[in-house]
């Protein structure tokens, strides 16, 4: 019959048996160390209903719901459901008619509890109303407590509690909260009020702000607080109710893609008051350590304060160690029920208490938000204390935010020029060269590492941070917009450099005398706030034991092979320390852009005629050669994806005018023809223009050369190191099966020539929606594909990833993408040809090998989709690597 | 037991009375106009052998077998099969072991025919050595007439004849024939050797040119003419066949995409003599007239002379006509002859002839090539007689040149400022804006007609070339590149204005003291040669009674429903005047391209805000209801299928420096923030930008102005004019349902506020090949997809349209695409793409209506493609409608 309300108290804690023999008297778990035990089997059955109920009732009124059948010492009360809200936003913000009558039935019983009356005034009960919505929106909705007080409520309490501090600081509160909540009084106008000095609290000033909180009150608002606790309650109900579509509620929501059609729900308790005098309390309490994961009680909490104390900062909270001495019997119960809760919800807690003369409340417990290094210790630990088993250690990481373990650090043991110092705003260590245009940085992050400079940054300027390998801004503090979506991103960034003078539009900056043009590299350290003039020697990460630990396990789980998208040293040694099993993807445009060898590629490019051109490409082949030596070297026999030239031609020559004028004097040219060349090189639509396989197939000697450079490479490292390489030779941009066959021929000239050994093991990129659906064809002609999730992402959706941001923002407002479709892989279109060709060149070709080497393949929604294509890899930038084994795991743990 | 080898002989011409029943005694047709007869019903059986035969014995070759079987007078002899050819290019350039066998065994039974024998010297046999493949390439290979001379021969014939100066005359002939052919001689060596003048022939001058022959032989060839007849014929045997691969004929065959597998037969006859005396004579006779068609015989003829003088122009031939005064007898002949070869053939023949002393010698015939007026008239005519069928008449129009009927002219009732003369390189006049870079042209023909105006063009113009409405060169005559490649795209040319002094780099030329700049409009009439300034008013082509004939009986024939792309008055007067039976596609962009209205909208995209755009927007509402009221009215009621605004924004805004800072003055703003959004307004590939319905989500205004405006118009033609009105209202490039969902709710607030009636026919193209796979929801939405199949084309190939020049003719010429798919619909990529969207498409809502508004709506391939789809309609540019139409009926009556 109850439609919209559950109740729980004390009467429901009889079905808690069940779960609650499995604490000892010691209160610590002890026959549970085994994960066989029956017991954990059930707790685990129970998870399906405990996340039943928190849609239903919100995380917190599920929480008091399931401590009540534990028959842990929770405040009687009970929880209007999420359905209310939704009712109500559903129809004309309207309550259901026949919730005023359940919530009657509801403080009857309450009543019948606690012995005490809802607006009695011989022995009045008081209320606390709270919000609770299934995923946690800290403080992003509204509460009222002490609920049911007015002047008549508060002389019966001075009166039967004789402590008339305490009753008048609960009215206090209880006028400000009220005021905020249900009238809609701006919080500010309450604190200037107050006439409470330092958080001292006495009769007088109690008093005096009483009076000022009436008067402030009376002027401000036409309805003021009602005296019928009836009505207090229905319009706090309703106020919270309407905090779910505060404007910071929806931001909220939207920053943390929490779905609007949740609602909060309503709880309803008697109150318990840690305010009655030095034998209360109120605190904060942690199952474990949420920083470190050390395996101990740690929180917070104040004598004689109600829970709003703890956070706003007016008192300074105690360690929660302290409490052993203060309210010794508590804090041993409190450690009890910790350690009951941790191991019934088999994860850290997060748990509020009060203790109103020495008897203890549990007012809420939830797992708590921890650091990625606890988040790891913990579930380790767990694992290892037989809590959960390694599956669920591995499936409890928090994936994103592991990126945060993985950062550089600068090596403070050399001495460095340091040019600047600001705000450390997001950790990490980065070099680059310094851009000054977010449209800059998207383009020369292409083949370079960045550091966007700019006086400060705006949402348009996303994507030249996404790209930055850091930031760094004159303007702003540690909550500015560089350092709120630099810390999102996980990227370093170095705020409010007061000093830093940036002209962007001659695209410099001065600090100190020293001037840093376009181009020039400097480092900066997100950690310490300092800015150094050009490249410092940075640390790589180091891992915790927990953290290899659970990353072999991960790897022990996964189907999926992880390799890394890498060809410079650098990025290959992080990519082996990160765990990778092979190069995936090596883009060899990379390797042409340090400066010994960019003027010879220009040199080939703006080359008139083939003879020209194969002078030029004569002259790179011995340093191609080197740079794949030193990549077989380091790999050690791994599998080495090589995939031949790919980007159009034209991003490899000069932009700016003493550029061009250099580039035209040292290849002797006057610098009219130059700019001539330059311009016919010049493409609408360079992603979809000349490059790819179709430079290979209309220059035939770049490609041969790589191709020579590679095989002799293969050959001296055997004949004189004794090295064996795994070599993958891969095509890109392949639209018809036709380019693959004149380019074996080709290929297969330049192996000849070098007397390399002929049965290279070829592959193509599928990264076309035409190569995708002639995949039967193309797969005869090649041994695997690799799916360039990119660029099939830009082609089949039509939109490209440079241009993305003048609309992408909005769709995602509107709900149009549910997410960026370059993040996280369109299951239902670019899956579709992924589908399509796998099964096709899967019938053509037997034996074909799948792998993927867009950037969803660090994407882990994304690789549990490709698990599910059963691929035989995937492949990620060096950074992403123990995110990927991890969600490789997850993967099979979760579809098998 | 023959295998390389077939024979004609008059042995054969008994088989041929089945055929030639259906002549009667004055040799015209009598029994046949009634096409159910079963003569003509056996000859179109015969058609596969006929086609068989071609490909094996060469179409002359064939046409010999054919004439004798019919009991023709044809020269006796016989045909070394194509794949003697095939042999030798397969066989490092050796001929069959059994050959020289066959050819034995026929030149045996030839003389058995002939009553000579071949090398006697008492009664020699002369043979002709012709090439002959399966696809007429005039010109492209060698012959060797009079064969089997040397001193010995010549001395018995002129004995055996008579007739020295024929004799001579045909040594004279042969030496430069077998010197040209066989030795490899270039043909200028004889021109200048030979000692006739002005093709006046005296025993004395033959002699000397004999005798200067000999010795310019004996002086540039090792091998000379050897005296023995049959090593001639072998040598001149291997000549043919090697002709087949000289640079000139491969060159051939690659522009007239003919294949060089077929290879070319070899045709042996005895030889027939039109120059022995004025009794003799030969000729080429069309059967009916080959320029208009018209039903009498056409041709020209010599008396006393061979078939070379009649092309070489050495001497002036009479008309056909003049023959029945001099061959009366002769003529008779002949002219039953081309009728009997028309029947056979149902079509118009081009006959080659010799008459020897009074007797008739068919040498050739094969179906005439004509003008596109011609054939039209021809088939027209022919099915008008009975002789073919009306389907058989649509079959038979040689599509691509209807374009030249179609040509635009200029009025010369109007005074008209010439600018300048020049060549007429290509008939047909245009009106645009001078550019003078391709790709200019290519950038401003997607809003403007433009005329390309160059020095001279090359290779690299192609693109520019085909998107210009016209070309204009100061260089080059009418066999320069332009003049050939305009000729060959039916694109008007005015070639070698020697005077204009053309500024490419800055952009402007110069004549007579007039200055034409970028973007001034000219008009150029490719047919006179003349230049003007400024637009001038054109004349509609005017189609012959025939063709709308043939058009009408199209129209009867095909399923496809056939609309135009057009938007502009101008364009949809002549799309409806071309047959359009509907607007497939109004570009509602091309509206905004008006001098009034395109600072407005310049207004509404760089504003700031969505207020100051509003307000640019409420002013172009006014000018776009009339833009599409004087649509609708154009249309009375047929349908229209109005597309929103898709380029990306930035193509409207200026490009120029005076243009930016004219806007910028105008609309108040500082250059620096004008040229500020203009930057940030600037894709990296625009293709894949913001675009299309994307501008529709983000600047919900513009589409609600173009709704408004549409209905607006709709309600006042309606009330004030009685107009009905049939529109469809279209969304480009979709990629997700969601996007149509949110645009759906703009355009019906929009319609609302107008009034208008809200269940608008509403339909979506499909362009991106995440459209065509999410068919399925997105057919849901709408009541029908419109394939576009030119985005569709660069998505799925992942090749940008603006950029494929620079590797499109690479990847043809290497084979690597058979064509280009811009031109011809890939049926196996994007192809399947439309099928997939097609049937996912119907399946999700039965009654979805498919259309195609690409440019391959108006190929030929492509329509028969389509047609097999079961489209309900294709919509191409309305001077394509013609061609669709016809080529609509043709996948019909091919398909069914």
């Amino acid at each position: 019959m109850k439609q919209w309300v559950y109740s729980f108290n004390a009467n429901e804690a009889a079905a808690a048996k069940a779960a609650a023999f499995l604490i000892n008297s010691e209160g610590l778990l002890a026959n549970c160390l085994d994960p066989s035990v029956s017991a954990l089997h059930e707790a685990a059955g129970s998870s399906h209903r405990l996340e039943k109920n928190k849609f239903l009732l919100g995380s917190k009124g599920a929480a008091l719901k399931e401590m009540t059948r534990l028959g842990l010492p929770v405040p009687a009360g009970f929880t209007i459901t999420t359905e209310v809200c939704n009712y109500y936003w559903q129809n004309n913000h309207t309550l259901p008619s026949s919730l005023a009558a359940e919530i009657k039935a509801e403080i009857t019983s309450l009543e019948r509890a606690t012995g005490k009356i809802f607006g009695d005034s011989a022995n009045p009960l008081l209320l606390s109303v709270r919000s609770g919505a299934a995923i946690s929106m800290p403080g992003m909705m509204d509460t009222v407590l002490n609920l049911g007080m007015n002047d008549e409520v508060v002389a019966c309490l001075i009166k039967q509690t004789g402590n008339k501090l305490f009753v008048l600081d609960s009215y206090r509160r209880f006028l400000a909260m009220y005021g905020e909540v249900a009238l809609g009084l701006h919080s500010c106008l309450f604190q200037e009020a107050s006439q409470l000095e330092d958080g001292r609290v006495t009769l007088e000033n109690l008093e005096k702000t009483i009076a000022s909180y009436k008067q402030l009150i009376a002027r401000h608002s036409k309805l003021g607080v009602p005296g019928d606790p009836d009505e207090q309650l229905y319009s706090a109900i309703a106020a919270v109710i309407k905090s779910w579509n505060s404007e910071r509620a929806q931001v909220y929501r939207r920053l943390n893609n929490i779905s609007d059609e949740l609602g909060t729900a309503v709880n309803i308790q008697a109150m318990v008051f840690g305010n009655k005098g030095d034998d209360s309390a109120t605190g904060v309490v942690f199952s474990r350590c949420p920083a470190s994961g050390e395996n101990k009680l740690f929180g917070e909490f104040l004598l004689n304060a109600q829970g709003e104390d703890v956070v706003s900062g007016t008192r300074t909270p105690l360690p929660i160690d302290q409490m052993q001495q203060a309210l010794p019997q508590n804090f041993k119960e409190l450690t009890t029920i910790c350690k009951e809760l941790e191991l019934y919800y088999r994860d850290i807690q997060d748990i509020e208490f009060t203790i109103e003369n020495k008897k203890l409340y549990i007012l809420q417990t939830r797992s708590a938000k921890r650091t990625a290094a606890s988040a790891i210790k913990v579930a380790v630990d767990m694992a290892g204390e037989g809590l959960i088993s390694k599956d669920e250690a591995i499936m409890r990481i928090p994936l994103e935010s592991i990126n945060k373990l993985l950062h550089m650090s600068i090596d403070y043991s050399h001495d460095l020029p340091t040019i600047a110092q600001g705000l450390p705003a997001s950790p990490g260590a980065a070099t680059g060269m310094a851009v000054f245009h977010p449209r800059d940085a998207e383009e020369m992050s292409r083949h370079h590492k960045v550091i966007l400079v700019r006086a400060d940054t705006s949402p348009e300027d996303i994507q030249g941070m996404y790209v930055a390998s850091g930031i760094l801004t004159s303007r702003g503090g540690m909550t500015s917009h560089a350092a709120v979506v630099a810390r999102g991103m996980g990227r370093p960034c170095v705020c409010g450099v007061s000093k830093l003078n940036i002209n962007e539009r001659e695209e410099f900056f001065q600090i100190n005398g020293v001037t840093v043009k376009y181009g020039d590299i400097i480092t900066i350290d997100g950690g310490t706030g300092k800015v150094f003039l050009g490249e410092t020697p940075l640390i790589q990460p180091v891992f915790s034991a927990e953290f290899s630990a659970l990353l072999s396990w991960a790897d022990e789980r996964r189907d999926l092979q992880v390799r890394a998208n890498a060809e410079t040293p650098l990025d290959v040694i992080t990519a082996l320390q990160f765990g990778a099993e092979g190069l995936g993807l090596c883009r060899t445009e990379h390797m042409f852009f340090d400066s010994a060898k960019i003027s010879l590629v220009q040199e080939m490019i703006v080359a008139l005629d083939s003879d020209r051109r194969k002078e030029a490409v004569d002259r790179l082949l011995p340093m191609q050669i080197k740079d794949f030596k030193e990549l077989f070297r380091l790999m050690q026999g791994k599998p080495i994806n090589v995939r031949l030239l790919d980007p159009p031609l034209h991003e490899f020559l000069p932009r700016r005018e003493e550029d061009k004028e250099e580039l035209a004097k040292s290849l002797g040219l006057p610098l009219a023809v130059m700019e001539q060349r330059l311009k016919s090189l010049h493409e609408v639509n360079p992603m979809l223009g000349h490059r790819g396989c179709r430079l290979g197939i209309t220059c035939p000697e770049i490609y041969q050369m790589q191709v020579q450079a590679i095989f002799q490479a293969i050959n001296e490292l055997k004949l004189k190191e004794g090295i064996d390489t795994n070599l993958e030779l891969m095509i890109p941009l392949v639209c018809d099966v036709n380019e693959l066959r004149q380019l074996k021929e080709y290929i297969n000239e330049a192996i000849k020539q070098v007397n390399g050994k002929e049965d290279v093991c070829l592959g193509t990129m599928i990264e076309l929606p035409r190569a995708a659906l002639m995949a039967g064809q193309i797969a005869k002609e090649v041994r695997y594909f690799s799916f360039g999730t990119n660029d099939l992402t830009q082609t089949t959706y039509g939109i490209s990833r440079d241009d993305i941001a003048a609309f992408l923002p909005e769709y995602l407002n509107k709900k149009i993408f549910a997410v960026d479709p370059f993040s996280t892989i369109d299951e239902d279109g670019v899956g579709e040809l992924i589908r399509i060709a796998i099964s096709r060149g899967r019938q053509a070709n037997p034996g074909l090998k799948f792998g993927v080497c867009g950037e969803h393949a660090g994407n882990p929604e994304s690789i549990e989709f490709f698990h599910k294509l059963q691929l035989d890899y995937i492949s990620c930038s060096p950074y992403r690597l123990p995110i990927a084994r991890i969600a490789a795991a997850r993967a099979k743990i979760e579809c098998g």
